[in-house]
């Protein structure tokens, strides 16, 4: 693919630019973004080659929008109009369902593919972008039998080409379970954060006691809140439910420890180690 | 100082024998455990030179207790009663208010020095020990000023010689303040595992879906029950304020999304992102 506009050189727009262009040295990748001084530091930092505007897609035979997930559904409409009948469209969110739905009844839908890269850091913005970020990561696809059989062929052939492992799923269940092992732990993250940040107010050197363990679980809590803040509105529901469970097992676990209970308490943690077996497979 | 008793060979009895043992290879290092397939586990991996009961420690220049909190605050005062009048006992458990009162009264109470050292993985037993565990860590010590002066200057100096960062602090501030930046997050860690699994077993193949981030925030649900019901058990109290802190801080983003208000969701994350900065000390 020649051509290739990348819409958001964040960490996600920004890495997937790096790959493809390292693996394919012909491609030209256009950047489009609402900041020109996010272009401009892309540019610097190599990740595109030009600079563009949507006035400029229908030249594209594959464009990537790689923006908050709100901003996913707005635009993506517009971006298929603007399209050749031959060109790729693909989207990198964190959400699924209203993403598709925002284009079901769209004339060229079957010129797009809707996937979820699980891949990323803590980190944001074109400096985060990173070669090699989805090697050995998992691509959630949605919907595949939407798209034309010939741009599938190239989505999976560009797939590959940075090594990722394909998982095909709809998007109902993507955002059902997307909510437990990503969603959730964000707002775990974000909300430990917040409360050791609550006392460390009045207690001072609180944070010269954090050792790894903490650093660890928090680390989420550096996440943009931009991005996931329209990831919480479109899966609220999913949310909203993985968040009764999980409040529900911290308050069951604080009624065991207030009625002195350690035996089920050691239970409750015995019964959850054998999570090192499930995070095996997870770099 | 010539003969050291570790008493219990795992993560941190283990990795502390390693760095000794590495800087004064003269030092013999003595294991002492319940059990003989530990003793002969930690032989089988260099981490000490002989296998040794409680009976010998009259023999000891350093007795350091690396054991489960309870189990420390019913042996400690036995240690004491058994070494030399010139020996160092050190303790090394994540509580620190229950230790220092099973001892206040002892005779010996001026040969026992206090601490926690702020290190460790989420790994446990012979096999988990590794070097260089302490470097750049800190390590808090309490009561400082109960311990003999001249084994106060042996425990700096050893401390120094493995690299690590020393504070000083009563056992009172450290058992409040640990529960925020260490229990804490291990019960946020292990109750996301425990939610994240139960859902599992109805809906196959969620673990796929799990990237760096699910990986990250769970990690510390792999850690040992052994270790940290009787932490859990010593500081109730402290730990069940800040579960409570927490659960209301989730419990109040759930209702923030229940009410669609993503303003305040944004404003959440947003002023929790600072942990950014207060994460650049810790390793």
């Amino acid at each position: 693919m020649k051509n290739i506009y990348i819409i958001g050189i964040g960490l996600i727009g920004g890495s997937l630019a790096i790959d493809i262009k390292r693996n394919d040295p012909e491609t030209v990748i256009y950047g489009i973004s609402r900041k020109d001084a996010t272009l401009e530091e892309a540019l610097s930092l190599k990740l595109i080659d030009k600079k563009a505007t949507l006035d400029d897609i229908s030249n594209a035979d594959l464009v990537i929008l790689a923006i908050p997930v709100d901003a996913t559904v707005k635009l993506l409409p517009t971006v298929l109009d603007k399209i050749s009948d031959s060109a790729l469209v693909i989207d990198a969110g964190s959400t699924k369902l209203d993403i598709c739905k925002a284009v079901e009844n769209h004339p060229k839908r079957r010129n797009f593919l809707a996937m979820h890269p699980i891949a990323g850091t803590e980190y944001s913005g074109p400096s985060a972008a990173i070669s090699n970020l989805f090697v050995g990561k998992t691509n959630i696809i949605c919907e595949v039998e939407k798209t034309t059989f010939k741009l599938q062929e190239k989505a999976l052939e560009l797939f590959k080409s940075i090594g990722m492992r394909i998982r095909y799923m709809n998007p109902e269940a993507h955002d059902k379970h997307i909510a437990y092992v990503s969603h959730l732990s964000h707002i775990s993250s974000f909300m430990l954060g917040k409360t050791v940040i609550e006392k460390e107010k009045n207690e001072r050197d609180i944070f010269d006691m954090a050792g790894s363990g903490f650093a660890s679980t928090v680390r989420l809590a550096k996440s943009s809140p931009e991005m996931w803040t329209p990831i919480f509105r479109q899966n609220k529901t999913n949310v909203i439910e993985t968040l009764e469970e999980y409040i529900n097992n911290l308050a069951h676990f604080k009624k065991l420890m207030e009625s002195d209970d350690f035996e089920a308490v050691f239970d409750e943690m015995k019964n959850t180690n054998h999570i090192k077996d499930i995070l095996e497979g997870i770099s």
